[in-house]
Formats: structure tokens, C-alpha cells, sequence
């Protein structure tokens, strides 16, 4: 074995920055899990000049990353730069071409065209690791394609976006309204200026992807899955939650049932007494369900320099001993195609707020309603009285499909007393520990 | 690459059992993960003729597990034979001279010999993989191993007894004692008939062991591990635990400092608010505080034949992939030495329930030994009065050495007014998620 692997990385911002950093701060520790100095031959960024806290002067520079993964004397291309299309998926393809190992954090790329890298790959005899697109600091992928290798999966959930969570922590803690969260998250750097990736549930999306691909075995598909974000949630419903023994999390679910995978992102109000209820925070966290090991619970950080360059170093340290597999962890022309649910053939638990004008014969026509479509109520909570004017009604369902609740809803939108679209909220049950 | 991989299993008992069903009942995601099959060409156990559920017809019988390690066609053999000396160290040592790699689920043989097998695999140019030797359903091994690989990691604790954490739970739940609790587990099955290497730590000291010696680098020594176990934990403590704010645990606890090594296992006080408060029953639960990924927590089902054999068949498919690495993380012979920081050197806070005979000054004698030795009292709780009789009083301290702590406990168990040996236990704090 050479004395040295030789690695050339783009995308030198935060997270590029905070892998050099580490290769340097922890070069002994790394050298010997290596059993060989991890080198940086070359690197590629927009800028040049901007300092970034580590020493570029041995490295090659390069301002075209793709010419770089191309030409650069590296056996590892670490792609930092994100975004699914442009420059980041070029340096990518042409690292493959060029029989490199990748390394990349980029969920986004994975969950768009990760079927037909894995493809590149396995073509190229080379791997694409990924450790860092998911809750960096948890070594999740690796839970999953590696410890679980041997189980049946049949679900897994998650918190997977810590702005989201931070956000919806926050508003439990202080009572505060959604928008006045995100712009403190804003102000404090929790939250981009352009959040909708992370409080549209876009980001969750891109990660479970991933997961959903190597817990199953099947092929990605992000267009699968069902997104709902954070902003319609109120604070009257983080309230309505702690009454009824809930937390709301913005959760990432995918569900192996009846021969097809659901994949969901959305809220989703979770027994306070579960593990992933305490998941507060930046923090993250993914939970599995599997037929041999039973459930598990992973929690860690998500985000951020630190955690994300240990995953990119973890991932290179795998390539220095050749400790690599399969991308998503089965061979990419035999992952599976299983069909799809789509979210109306859901089943499970709902939380109905709806806001009525308060006078007789309005809660009757609700349950009529509900009952026409033979969903089943398991709790009602109207909270004072005010004759005439709007009031909350909080109903939570016993287990139903999700179609038929959803036209119930529809009808109860249509009665004269009802002052506000209805809001609906998904509860999750988990399997005991 | 063959088509199959083949590999021998040594010791049929409820893990191996498991082992067996599992490859058969998910054949084919195991196939999937492999690349290829994997075929059981030997098996090896005490008594042929027991039925274990599973179907050994196609697989070769020996009644000699070492034989087995040298004759088998089997590029693996898999040791649960159990047991830190006898049949399987000396099948495992038979494997690697033979030049097949090795999974166990062994912690005892690895906590004893860990050092001298790593050496003999690296001599062989074969791998130890040990997934199920420590809390088989969480895949703890790989995380600290290869998923923090690039980490400098301070400090990790678990929950690494099963046995010992359900009795704590049950004793706090039900406010009942040891013996009783230990009865009742022992007739559920959840305890051995001989209970000590549960409630006396000595199983959750194999496996501190080897999560030390991955986690820092450093050559296994399981000697230097304090060790105490669960018996003299009193329901009093447990309601005092909880009065003040924590829970008692069996703690396995691994530190560096100061250049130094401290090794641990002991009951301790962790906030209720910690994640590893929540970790009841018979789950099993690791956190590690690492400079880059942060902390993290991992939690799952620790024993069992499930959770184990999951473990168990993981190891194989790493290995059927050539996804191996050194045993320990780093070659044997890179392994550091590093100073064992005996526990008297220990710094914590401390809770000390005194058992004292009621009588004006009993406190200011008690009070006066600690400040000789300088240690700062925090709390102190004596709930009702009972002149001339036995009370219960329980002092907290703030961060103090163990030491002197215990000169000054030493002072004061001389009291004439302390009725019985005073009850030490130390109190974690954690690292801030």
C-alpha cells in the first residue's frame, strides 16, 4: 500500500474549509486509522484569495473543479461545492470517468441523480460515499447499509433538518409565532436567508431519499415522496399537542407496507414519551425498525463544519483501506422498483383544529360528517365558550385512511360555521421499545 | 468474485441459533448486500441431536470447534462458543493460524486477549469483527470505529448491561430492592441463575474494553477498569436520585485526561434530563463526546438473540465485501499504551447518604471532616427528626478529587453517631447537546 492517499477536494466554504481543517488538526489520529497520511494533492474553489483558516500553499489550485477531478494526482475526488445540477454533479461525473472514489456531502445531488451515479459507479469500479449528506455527525448511512445490512427494515423516521427543528422547539419553549421564530433563526444564522429548503421540508426530503433507498434497497426517489414544511403550524397547535401527551416534529418517515414504500415529510405530532420527542434543538436524530435488530435510535448533530468534515473524513479514511461497498449499498442495477403509496392511502392517527362559530348543532354536523366516511374520534376539546364568535374544536381520529378523512374534511369546510380552513396534523405510533 | 461465501459456525446456542435463522429467513437481502450468497458449510456444537429450529442437513458436523477452524472450506468462522479461555479462544486462535477471518460475539475473549488475537489477525492478514460482542442491536463498533474514525474523542459513557438496567428500573418504578427485583428477573429469564457478571459489572467491563481501546487508540486493558456493580444501590438511593434531580445508572464510563486513561464502571447519578436517563429497561445505550462530530447517542436492544445475530451476520457481509479494516482500528502494533488514571484520582461531584443517630452536632462533625479534606459541600437533605435514633442524611458536593473524598468519609464512618458504613456514589454530568 502506497505510503499516502492523495485527495483533491472542491469547494473550499464552510464545510470544505472545516475538512482541511481537521485533516490538519487530527493528522495523527487520522494517519493511523489510515495506516497512511491523507494528502491533499488539490483543491478548487471560486475565490482564490478569500482566507480560509488553513494552509492551501502545498496543494494544487484549480479554478475549474470538473478539469480538476479530471486531471488532479488523486485517488479521491471530495465534492463540497452542493446544489444538485451545475458544477457540483460535472465534478462528480467526471471524477467517476476518471476511476476516482468520491466523497461528497451533497443530499441534494444524491436524491436527484444518486440512481444513475451508483450506476457510474459501480461502471467505474469506483464508490461514491456519502456519510456527510445525512445528519453529519451521526455515522447514520453506515448504520444503515452496514450495521442493519442483515434486516428486514420496515420503517425508519427521522429528524433530519435541524433549522426546522430549531424552529419548532423554539415556538414550544416561548409560545412565539412561526414567522417571528424563523427571523430570530435568521438573525442567529440558524436559518438561510432564503429558507424554504429547510421549512419546506425540501432538505428532509433530499436525506430521506437517501435512506429510504438503503434501507429498502430500492431505487431513489425523491419525487415520491410527500412534502409538507412547518409553516402552517401554529402556535395553538404546539399547545393543543402538550395537552394530549404530543410534541410536533417536523418528521421524515418512509414505511415499507402492503408492497409499496410511503415516503413523508411533514409535521407530525409524536408521543412526548418517545425518544425522538426529546430530539430538541439543531439536534437530529433517525430511528429504525428492523425484524432482527428491533428499533433504533441515532441522535447526533446534523449540521455544521465540525460534524459535517467528520463524516467527509470518515468517508475518506473507509477509501484508504479500501472499506467500500456498493453506493446504496446493493448494486445499483439491482435495487429494487417497489410501487409507490401515495400519502391518500396513509393510515394512522390524525389531528383535526378546526375554528367554528360557536352555537349549537355545529359539532354534531362535524361528527356526521366524519361518520358518513366512517372515520372514528378518539377525543374532542373545545376550550370556553363565546356564542357566536369563533372558538377552537381540537378533535384527534382513532387509525384511518387518510382519502376518506380528507372528504370528510373537505364537507366540514363547507359548513356555514366553520371560520377557518381546517388544519390536519399527522400522529405517528412507533413500535415499543 | 466465488459466488458464495462460505463459513462455519462454532457454538449453536441461542446466538448461533439465531445466527442460522436469520441467514435463512433473509437470504435474500443478505445475498443482496454480499454480492453473493452465503453458505453455512460447518457447524459445530455440543450436542448434535437438539433441535434448534433450524435445518442443519446441508452443513458438515463438528464435534470439535478447533478442528473446525482448521478443516472447515470456510473462509469465516464465526466463534459463539462463549467464555474467555477453553474452546473459544482456542477456536478463534485456530481460525486466524488457518487464515479465515474471525466474527464473534465474544466480549470476554476480547477484553482478555484483544490484544494478542489483533496481533495474531494482522499477522494473518485477516480481521476480528466483533459487532455482537457489544449491544448486539446497536451497531456501536462501526460508529466509534469507522463512523468517528477522523475524531479525537474525550469521553464516552453507556449503558451496557441489560440485566442491571432493567433491575434499576424495575427498583425505581416499583420502589422495591435488589434481591427481590433480581429474583424476579432471574424468573423471567432476564437474569442468569449465577447473576454476578451482570449486577457486578463484569459484563459491561468486557465491553468498556473494547469500546476504549477503539475509541482512543489504545491496546485493550481490562484490568484497569474500576469496577462496581449494582447490589448495594438501596431503594433509598434511587428516591434520593430522584428528589435531587437524577437517575442511577450502571455506568460504563471511559475519560481521557491529562494524558491518562480513567476506566469505569460503577453506579452513578445522570441528570433526568440526559439522554441516557431515558434509556430503561433492558435497552442498552453509548454516547461519545468527539471534538469534530460533537456528541452523539446511540441506543437499541443490547442482547438477545435478534439483536445479536444481526450483529453477527453485519460482520459477515463486511466481509464477504472486503469491507474490513484493522481490528482495533489501528494496526495491533500502533496501538498506543497510555497511563491508567486509577480512580482515586477521579474528579466528580459525589452523593453520600450517611446513616446517623439523630443528636445535636452530628452534622458539624460531619461538616468538619469534609472541610479538612476540602471538600464543598452542595446540598444536604434530612428529611424528619427522630432524636437518638437513625436517620438518613444525604450530602451532595460540588467537583471535588476522589481521594480526599474518601479520607474525609473514612473520618467520618468512625463517628460514634454514624450507624452504618456511609453509601458513596458518583454523579455524572455530560457535555451539552
Amino acid at each position: 500500500m502506497p505510503e499516502e492517499i492523495s485527495i483533491a477536494v472542491a469547494g473550499l466554504g464552510t464545510v470544505g474549509a472545516g475538512a482541511l481543517r481537521l485533516l490538519q488538526e487530527n493528522a495523527e489520529i487520522i494517519t493511523a486509522r489510515c495506516g497512511r497520511r491523507v494528502k491533499v494533492a488539490a483543491v478548487s474553489a471560486r475565490d482564490r484569495a478569500r482566507d480560509r483558516g488553513c494552509d492551501l500553499a502545498d496543494m494544487a489550485w484549480y479554478d475549474d473543479p470538473v478539469r480538476m477531478a479530471r486531471e488532479a494526482d488523486a485517488e479521491v475526488v471530495v465534492e463540497l461545492i452542493g446544489g444538485s445540477e451545475g458544477p457540483a454533479r460535472a465534478t462528480v461525473e467526471a471524477a467517476l470517468s476518471a476511476g476516482r472514489h468520491v466523497v461528497t456531502a451533497n443530499k441534494a445531488l444524491l436524491a436527484h441523480h444518486g440512481q444513475a451515479l451508483a450506476e457510474a459507479a459501480d461502471a467505474a469500479g469506483r464508490t461514491i460515499a456519502y456519510e456527510a449528506a445525512v445528519a453529519g455527525g451521526i455515522p447514520v448511512i453506515k448504520a444503515i447499509r452496514e450495521g442493519l445490512a442483515a434486516n428486514r427494515i420496515r420503517r425508519l423516521h427521522g429528524i433530519l433538518n435541524g433549522t426546522s427543528n430549531y424552529i419548532l422547539t423554539t415556538m414550544r419553549e416561548t409560545g412565539r409565532g412561526f414567522d417571528d421564530v424563523l427571523a430570530e433563526a435568521q438573525s442567529l444564522g440558524y436559518a438561510e436567508a432564503d429558507p424554504s429548503f429547510d421549512v419546506d421540508g425540501v432538505d428532509a426530503a433530499h436525506k430521506l431519499a437517501i435512506l429510504t433507498s438503503l434501507a429498502f434497497g430500492v431505487r431513489i426517489d425523491f419525487d415520491a415522496i410527500h412534502m409538507e414544511g412547518i409553516r402552517h403550524v401554529a402556535p395553538a397547535d404546539i399547545a393543543y399537542a402538550e395537552e394530549l401527551g404530543f410534541r410536533i416534529k417536523l418528521l421524515a418517515t418512509a414505511e415499507l407496507r402492503n408492497g409499496g414504500v410511503e415516503q413523508r415529510v411533514h409535521p407530525a405530532m409524536v408521543p412526548a414519551t418517545a425518544p425522538i420527542a426529546a430530539v430538541e434543538g439543531v439536534l437530529n436524530a433517525v430511528v429504525t425498525e428492523s425484524d432482527f435488530a428491533g428499533p433504533t435510535v441515532l441522535e447526533g448533530r446534523g449540521a455544521g463544519a465540525g460534524p459535517t468534515a467528520s463524516a467527509v473524513v470518515a468517508d475518506i479514511v473507509d477509501i484508504a483501506l479500501g472499506r467500500v461497498g456498493p453506493v446504496f449499498g446493493v448494486r445499483a442495477d439491482r435495487l429494487g422498483s417497489v410501487p409507490t403509496l401515495p400519502v391518500d392511502r396513509h393510515v394512522g392517527a390524525f389531528y383535526i383544529r378546526l375554528t367554528v362559530i360557536d352555537r349549537p348543532g355545529v359539532i354534531a354536523d362535524v361528527a356526521a360528517a366524519l361518520r358518513d366516511e366512517s372515520v372514528s374520534l378518539e377525543s374532542m376539546i373545545q376550550r370556553g365558550r363565546d356564542p357566536d364568535m369563533p372558538v377552537a374544536v381540537v378533535l384527534t381520529t382513532h387509525e384511518t385512511q387518510e382519502a376518506p378523512l380528507r372528504r370528510a374534511l373537505g364537507r366540514i369546510a363547507q359548513l356555514e360555521a366553520i371560520a377557518e380552513p381546517p388544519r390536519l396534523i399527522r400522529i405517528e405510533s412507533f413500535e415499543e421499545q
